[in-house]
């Protein structure tokens, strides 16, 4: 087993046996999946959403995962309590800016939470990364058709500009921290045909950074698992019905040979 | 291939070519379902239900889902707005009366959306269309064990009423404009074990919308798309939870011959 | 076939004959599975938590579910209505503490709703169970890993403190009244990585109580049938993917040689 391959395994084996309790607050489209993805990976989940509740569940958690694919005033503001909280208490925070740049409600929400914490890991694809980027900087907007070096230079103006890491996914999926870049080329097209992949993908990150304190690397490892628990299950799959129990199935057996012999993984 | 055949094969290629963008505002229950639904099918779902957003995206949209399953005073609010923009835009509105009849809440609320802009097309099963038409028709109230003719002769009241398309599903599926009905005979009784299948199939109807201008044709195509992916899922599975998964799988693998072999489409 | 399993497969026949309506104010997670396990099992759910229209769902339906996965104030008003409606009406309400123990908000929230209206069942793992007795008796922590008995003594304190019956859901399942005790070996790990499984069972708990006029009895019969149907699911299942899928198609398929071959119940 190589070196890489064997770092990601340990921190998998790490999420099995401890169990890190993962606070979600986010969209009621993918609730029930990500924390059946959380499950199936080793971790515990938990959704609160209710600000008198968010502090003290954020107290508990090991990482939070703010997540806006379903807004209201009601959920900012407690993602605001968690997020300020998460802080504070110097835990992981994970942002999904889901549909950022499809709306104003959207994008200056996002910009709002940003200010009140920045986030560990922010990920998403490539169009609400840029979305996030023309808050802030001049750049060409970017989409998942755009070419490699676009999306990483977006990315590496945000992660300076955040000093945070940004996970890009995708066919390829690019985790960009202000020195390094990682790329990953594991997974399956057939992936983008389910609701929420991209929102499991944020949730397993936030497992991660509950074992490994180098938030790129731990970043990097979850991008890994999914790319490889995704491409198995798609092996297994004829079509997006039983690619997600398979995902499950994959992601709740994978062994440290899979990984080995699949990994995709370079940094440049 | 037969000519019907043709035309709602037609449709469905149209619909995975140009992945018309769905915006829904829909319950809680089925949100999930319709959106992997939606994607299986090859459209592209959009799940937002904030007041803050809803005009934004509806202008994004090709077709606005409105269901009425989980509903509280915020949501009837985006859902008037997004209806009153969606009509302003001239974009097909598809309506779910999900319960209503159950109670007034659900029945006035139905009534005073329908008050806002008349839909495309409404689906419901026989005892919500009676519920609707019993708002504003005398009418002996129907169910779905009452005898076709009564089924028929209520939607064309309301067809006439609203001058939009109305959908009754059931073991036999009722497709009424002020001129024509259309009757599709396909689907599987294990169907109704699952839960949110008639929501998944005012999804459906919202993405032929998109590509097909006849509002009547493009309702009674998604219906019987549903119905032939639902009785090929069926005959794969031995349950309700094996229906879910093929259903899905399905619909994504739908081929011209399974339509030209299955179609049991009749207009009297 | 032996008496108790020929009990509990008379009221699994009653639910599938008379497919009793359930009403769930329920979490966000677990609102598809636990209507598609009440649909699998033969009984007809309804999710349903606007203020506006809780007392006419009661009204309509045979049992009414609360549980406060996910809260908000909105939320709580709306349940607190739904019981004050389900007890004036003699309905039987099986009340599921999500979480209490966890926050303050949770905890209080439990407490205050039991005061409204006593449920007939509750229905909680060890933790929760023990929070709501901690609230009122003075007692050391029990949680899942704690020996039996303390669990049960728990249990009978509450019992006695409400009036009811408890159920306590782990490897082991405990259904306690005053005066009783029942054990369910059923089951099988896997469940626990299943998303939702203690909440199906809490609506299982619902469609019994709704056929059969002995709330302890009712409890344990659906208990029994939770665990069979997850046994046979988890020995046709590679993971928790495939679990949920055949849980559901258990569960329709449930045969009484299932019940005779397969059922662990012993009193105490």
């Amino acid at each position: 087993m190589n070196h890489l391959a064997q770092t990601i395994w340990q921190d998998l084996i790490s999420i099995r046996e401890t169990k890190p309790l993962i606070h979600n607050i986010t969209n009621y489209v993918v609730m029930n999946n990500t924390a059946n993805a959380l499950l199936a990976l080793g971790a515990s989940p938990v959704m609160a959403h209710a600000s008198n509740e968010v502090e003290e569940m954020v107290n508990l958690a090991a990482a939070l995962v703010i997540n806006i694919g379903t807004l209201n005033d009601d959920w900012i503001a407690a993602m605001h309590k968690a997020m300020f909280t998460a802080k504070k208490l110097n835990k992981p925070i994970i942002f999904d800016p889901v549909g950022a740049g499809a709306t104003i409600y959207r994008t200056e929400t996002t910009k709002k939470l940003l200010n009140i914490a920045t986030p560990t890991v922010i990920r998403g694809n490539a169009s609400e990364i840029a979305a996030i980027a023309n808050q802030n900087i001049t750049t060409k907007g970017v989409d998942s058709t755009q070419d490699s070096q676009t999306v990483v230079s977006v990315a590496q103006t945000l992660a300076n500009l955040y000093q945070c890491t940004i996970v890009i996914s995708g066919a390829i999926d690019f985790v960009v921290s202000q020195e390094r870049i990682f790329q990953i080329e594991n997974g399956h097209p057939l992936m983008s045909k389910v609701t929420g992949m991209g929102c499991t993908a944020t949730a397993l990150i936030a497992a991660f950074q509950a074992v490994n304190a180098d938030a790129t690397i731990a970043a990097t490892h979850a991008m890994a698992i999914m790319g490889i628990a995704g491409e198995i299950a798609a092996e297994r799959s004829v079509g997006p019905g039983s690619l997600q129990l398979n995902f499950l199935d994959a992601l709740y057996n994978l062994k440290a040979e899979d990984i080995t012999n699949r990994l995709k993984l370079t940094t440049t």
